[in-house]
Order: C-alpha cells, then structure tokens, then sequence
C-alpha cells in the first residue's frame, strides 16, 4: 500500500468491515477508470460505506489523514473524473442503493446516492409516477453522479436537467460533516438553498449521500416520429414549429447529422427498415400525455412540415416497437462507445443557430491535424447541447481532440460542457467558458468546504 | 446624518452623483418600508447607481467603512428584508431598470435587475414570447427582488419558480466584487454553478444586477375554470384529474378557503355575478397553449370531475373579460394588503395533503388569542404554498401572529416560507424548517462573501 498509512487502512477496516474496505487484488478492474478510458488506475483502497453514518467516519478519517479521495458512483463519466489519479483511495456509493420512500402524493422519491437512474424510475413506475430524468447509461449510472454532474438526457426539454428534479439533499462534506436538507416541498424559500451549489460541483465540495426527488405523473400516452431534414435551417424550422405546436407534450427533439445516421445504420443492421426515409438531417421527436392521442398532434406537426418544407419526409411510429427502433439509432452511440478504444466524446453548449457553423470550424480544424477521421454529430437540440463522437487512434489522440474541438467554443459564446461535467479531461479549458472572477470565486468555495483538498481534487480545477 | 462618516458621504456623493445619492427630507416615505408595514425607517441615505459599475464602487467604499447596507428593489416584500435598519444606507437599483436584450431564437432576456416583472413581461411579448412568472405585484416587484427571494406566483405549476427562469446573473459582492455568469444556454455543466447560491438568499451574500432570464414561446390560447368543491377532499380529487388529464397544458391550480371567498366577494361587489357558483372551497384552474382551444380540456375535466362528485359546480370563462373577473377574486388579496393597516400574509410551505389539519390547529391557535379574528386562507395548492391573511389589530398583534402560525409548521414538515422569504420578519423561526447544521453552513457562506457584515444584516439570519 506505498503512499497509504497503515494505521488509516487499519482505522477504515473498522468503520467499513472487510466487504466495505478492499485493497490490492481484490479491486477490481472497473474501478480504475470511467467510460472516458483515458486513464487506468487501481485505488490504493476500495471503500464501499454501506450508510450515511459509515460515510462520514470514512470522509473524517481520510480528512484528518490528508488522504486523496476520488467518489464514484456508476463510472459512466466521460470526463475522467472518477478515474482514480495517483495515491488515491476510491469511495464508491455502490452499496448506498436503497430507495428509502416514494410518496405518491407529494409526488417524490426519498433514495441513497448510490441507486442507479434505472432502479429509481422502476420505483417511480410501481406508484403510477414518471422519473423523467432519462439516458443510455441509465443501468449503470446512479442518481449521486447525475446530481454530481447535473446531467441532462433525453427529456431536458420538458422536464428539466437533474437539477430540476432534486427537491432535497444529503450531503457529506470532507471533514465527515453531515448536512441534511431532505426538502419535499416544490417550493421553498426558507433561508439559503445550500444544496445547489452541490448539485454541477462533480463531487469536490461534497458527497451527496441522499436525494429527495420530484417525480411526474406517469405518461401513458407516447407519440414518436423519425423525420428527415434536407438541411440544417429545415432542423431550425421544424423545432419552432414543435415548440410551437406541441407545448406541453414535446419530451424530445434528438438531431444526427447525416454522418451519425450513416454510421449508426452500418453498425446496427436489423434497424435497416429505416434506411427508406430519406437522407439528411434525421429527428427524432417525442411526446407524451397522460390523455390525449399522441400520434394525432404529430401527425399535424408532419403535415404542416412537410408542406413548407421544413421536412422532406417522415416515419411516424405504428407500434411501440417501431418506436424502440427509432431510439436504438439515437442510443446507437452506446455501443460506439463500448466497442471503441479511445472513444473520444463532446458535449458542447451552444447557441443552436450557430451549431452547423461550430461544426464547419471543428472539423475543420480535425481534418487538418487527423485526416480523414469521421465526426459524428447528434445532439438534444431542443435544449442546445451537440454531441460530438470521434474514434480516436490513440490516447494521445483523444487528448489532442479535446484540444481541437474545445478550442472554439468560447468564439460561438458556448460551454465546454452541458452534460458530462468538466472532469480531468476538460479541467485546462475551464477558462474558454468561464472568467478569472468565476473561477476564482470556485477556488473560494473549493477551499472553505474541502481545505485540505482531499475531495476529487484535480477535477474541475486545476490542482 | 448621525451615525453616518462625512468621508464617506462625500465619496458615495462623487461616484453616484445628486439624483443617485440623496439624503434627509430628499427621501422620500416610499423608501422607509415593505408591503409588510411592519417597521419604518428612514435610511441615512438613498443610493440609487445607474450602472453595475456605480454600483460596484458604491458597495467597496461602504465595504471599507464598515456601513451597513440595505438593499431595495420595489419594496413588494413581506418579510420586512427591505425595510431600512437603524443605521443603514438603501441601495435601491430602481434606475438600473433598462432591459438589455431580448433574443427570440435563443428565447432569452437579459436585463438589469431593476426592471420591474411587468416591463419585462412585455418585452418578452413584443417578440412572440412569454416571461412566465407572474404575481400580483408585477408593476411594482423588481426582477433583482424576484431572484433574491426565489420568488414563485401564480404559474409555477407549469413554469417553476424563479430559480428555473435564471439562466445567467452578474453579482455584485460586499466588498465590490464583480461576478459576472451572464450564461445564455439552457444547459452549462462548465463548472460549478455559482449564482445559485445568490437566489433566494434575499440579498445578503451580494446584489443582483443583471440577468438572463428564459422565456417560452407566447401561449395565445387560455382557459379558465372557476370550480367549487364542497370540501377539501373534492379539491385533492380534482387536482389529480388536472394534474393528470391537463399535463403540459396546466398552468394554474388556486384554492381559495370558503372564509376567503365570502371576504373578498363583500369588498368587490362588482364580482357579485360570481355570487352564483354554490359556496364551498373554489378552485381557479388555468390552461394555456399555442395551438388547442383550450376551453374543450376544460370542458372535460369538469364534466369529469362533477361525475365523480369532486366538484359540486363550475363556470367556465366564456370571454377574456369573464376571466378576467374570475382572476380578480384571487388578486384580490392586494387590495386588503393595501387597505389594512397592519396586514399579517403567511406563505407556508406545506405537503397538499395536511393543509387542512395545518390551518385547523393554526385557527385554534389565533382564536384563543384573538377571539374572533378571520382567518383568510388561499393558496398556489398545485405548488404546495399556502397563503393566510389576517387584518391584525396592531403591529404587536401582526408580530404575535407570526409566532402563533409559525409555530406549528415544523411539525407539519412544512417550511416557514415558501415565496416570500425569510426577511427580519420570520428569521427567529428559521430553525422550524432548517436545521442546526444547514444555519451553520449558511453562516459560513455569509462570513465568507460578506465578511464586515454590511449587506442585508438581520435578514434570514439573526445578527
């Protein structure tokens, strides 16, 4: 255990019990680095507290040792930033699973952090209710890293990012203090609301333990089109016009760039039924109601697209197969990214006028340096984020692309993360979306709850 | 200007000029009080910058002296935060008002946080576009005072509280610091989201002066339903079949308690063709959407809800101006406000379901010690606020009155405040809602960005 004191191992062996503390070998590999794969590195220590209470005597041990403490939750980041760095011990909320409550009524959900996204949706179904919050990672990524990194997904455009959706936390700071705001109230304006600044802080100024969450009422009703744009002012028009005329019931409106599309339907023939629908700009709209017909309201956003011309052509689901069918090609990226060795991926904020420009200067700027390496865009247009995904030759590659790709962002006024969080990865870029005085501002808060700097240090700032 | 430096005079004098520097007689009554009533004081001076630099400069030399510092949007409160303290200058942001940008594509506002809520409602319809929150004080409230207090209104059911419609703030801090996080995208995971912490913390870690507000698409169609329900059971019933049947289209659910009804009818008798909707608690229900006729929904409901007996009788708005009427019984809380000298208003923040045991106990309460006073409750109910109003015989009466209704919250899970805010008012019930380590974290932020104590002293937490 070279850089790890005997008597702390000793001192967390006691708190957390041999199935709570694990070291060497008996780590194993999934913890040495998140879906990013930039980096591998086993933890000097595995810590798996099993309760607030074990916690926080883990987090005051390590406190009062100046131990490095990297949390994880699902490891499904794509920023590297629950990859273990160097001399680290890796606190991993796996076994804070439990869903504690889910009240009907109050329309909430009392769980541990370490419940995956998956388990609390399935808890929110049994009472009739909607966990909107919704991605591909959804099995394996838990609600402490959604809230860590105020992810975003599919349905942002009506429901919210996970900010949105968090009435109350737990939190643990470094030194083992506890602070417990459990709110269940929508709204709630007595005294600061400390807990948000929790929420997007990727696990540095704190460990959320536990979240009370806003649910939905279930959405029984669900109307999903696949259509086709000849370009990307078609895209523009077509989301003005679903904004417009789908108000309240529009949950998704997912663009690919034509590349994506061709690459997804290579990779995944049985989706081939799709290959009919014309080339281009391919959409992918979704509402739902608890009432309404939903294939009726998208049948008239079709109509009225296609006669000016916003779409070229369009396939309105029949069946909730052919609905799934529509998703695989947006979630295709899943299995990109798995197959990949250095999948490198983006999830740049911007003004959604200026994304086929931003785009133009991108690649632009990866022709020059990696010819002929395919960029596949898609992105939840609806709420601005574009994705980027490159399957780079190297680590040194998918470092080098973070530099080109992230360089222009602060040109087109966008952020060098709306999903994923800044990581270790985006961490030197900081600087092209936020300014000296906000970033220093960070560093204040960073020192006053971390001191020693023992929480995810290296992450979101610099050392 | 007893208790106040000449030095310092002098230079606030230079950096804001004679109109924005005012002392004695100069200011006027208006300045010396919130809508509570509940203290008058004239401050030592009134500063009022015309730009964040004014204002930046303004707050490091009262900084520097050490000068106490209240500040003002248009004094709407009811929690007596923005009425003056002995000893303290105002800081009114009233000529910063001027509304910067509006960008119907990326459906933002950027404006000066003293722009009043109506003057930026209608710069957002001037582009096809709606600024969704709303409350009775819109031509006075200040956007800067909505965003210190987190303020919520008539549609938070769809739009969510104010914290939701901030995209961007600039702060300025004690010491004169400048914060700018002027963010124009829905989504940005680019590091920690800093101005959270500014909103609903009632101006005492540093002052709004700009920002960037979304807007949604401008809803042309409304519906309105004014609905009775013999009891409160049929008003939970009813409100699960909007919640359910009307999803994205519903944007307000107001109850009003039989003794409201029968007040607010005697003092506006020009409503009395309301007089006909068969007594009990009456619902206000609003839709709104670009696109359906909204009033076919409504109609739905309603037959629906008078089937299953949760409703006993219902109008339905045939014109604007029948709406209009309908919503002037519920705005007509201002005009009590207005007329009574000493006005007690409760926004508690409680689970839907114990309103009814809330205001019981809360009743038994006031009526042993204030034998035959009215209780006048309403409420947001979709949201969980629920409002009390009292005409209350003297100030000690309205300060006793906090005690006897606030008392119990806490026992009711619920919060002392849910829209209002904390101000001098509630502060000493802070701990029903919050607890010992949540106050002590909100004394750290509030040691750590205002270190010599001078902005908003006494508000939210006691000195």
């Amino acid at each position: 255990m070279k850089g790890m004191s005997p008597a702390l191992l000793r001192a967390l062996h006691d708190v957390l019990g041999p199935t709570g503390c694990i070291t060497g070998d008996g780590v194993s590999d999934k913890y040495a680095s998140d879906w990013s794969k930039s980096s591998w590195q086993r933890p000097l220590a595995l810590l798996r507290p099993a309760s607030t209470e074990q916690l926080s005597r883990t987090l005051a041990l390590c406190h009062a040792a100046g131990q490095p403490v990297v949390v994880q939750g699902g490891l499904t980041g794509l920023g590297g930033g629950a990859s273990p760095r160097p001399r680290e011990v890796a606190l991993n909320l796996e076994r804070m699973n439990r869903i504690i409550e889910v009240d009907p009524v109050g329309m909430t959900i009392t769980t541990e952090s370490g419940a995956t996204l998956e388990a609390v949706q399935q808890a929110a179904r049994e009472h009739r209710l909607q966990f909107p919050l919704d991605f591909g990672s959804r099995g394996s990524c838990t609600i402490g890293g959604n809230l860590s990194t105020n992810a975003g997904g599919n349905s942002v455009i009506r429901h919210g990012v996970a900010r949105q959706l968090a009435l109350g936390l737990e939190v643990v700071l470094a030194d083992g203090t506890v602070i417990s705001s459990l709110n269940r109230l929508v709204k709630n304006s007595s005294g600061y609301d400390t807990k948000q600044l929790f929420i997007g802080s990727e696990g540095t100024l704190g460990v959320i333990s536990r979240a009370v969450l806003r649910a939905v009422p279930a959405q029984s009703q669900r109307g999903t089109l696949l259509a086709s744009a000849a370009d990307f002012d078609g895209v523009l028009r077509c989301l003005d016009l679903a904004r417009r005329q789908l108000a309240g019931s529009l949950s998704a409106f997912e663009v690919m760039w034509p590349a994506y599309v061709e690459r997804v339907l290579r990779e995944q023939p049985t989706l081939t039924g799709l290959g009919q629908l014309a080339r281009g700009f391919w959409i992918l709209i979704e509402t739902e109601s608890d009432s309404a017909d939903e294939t009726v309201a998208l049948q008239g956003l079709y109509e009225q697209a296609l006669e000016s011309r916003a779409l070229q052509d369009a396939l309105l689901a029949q069946s909730l197969r052919e609905a799934e069918d529509f998703w695989k090609l947006r979630d295709g990226v899943g299995a990109l990214l798995a197959a990949w060795p250095h999948p490198a991926t983006f999830d740049i904020g911007l003004p959604i006028a200026s994304m086929p420009a931003f785009c133009a200067a991108v690649a632009a700027r990866v022709e020059a340096r990696y010819p002929g390496l395919a960029m596949l865009p898609f992105g939840h247009l609806g709420d601005g984020t574009l994705h980027l995904l490159f399957d780079a030759p190297s680590t040194a590659a998918e470092l080098e692309l973070v530099e080109l790709v992230l360089q222009p962002v602060g040109d087109f006024g966008g952020a060098i993360s709306s999903e994923h969080g800044i990581g270790v990865l985006k961490r030197n870029y900081l600087g092209l979306s936020r300014n000296p005085a906000e970033i220093e501002l960070m560093r204040r808060f960073k020192q006053m709850l971390d001191p020693r700097g023992i929480l995810n240090s290296g992450r979101v700032l610099t050392d």
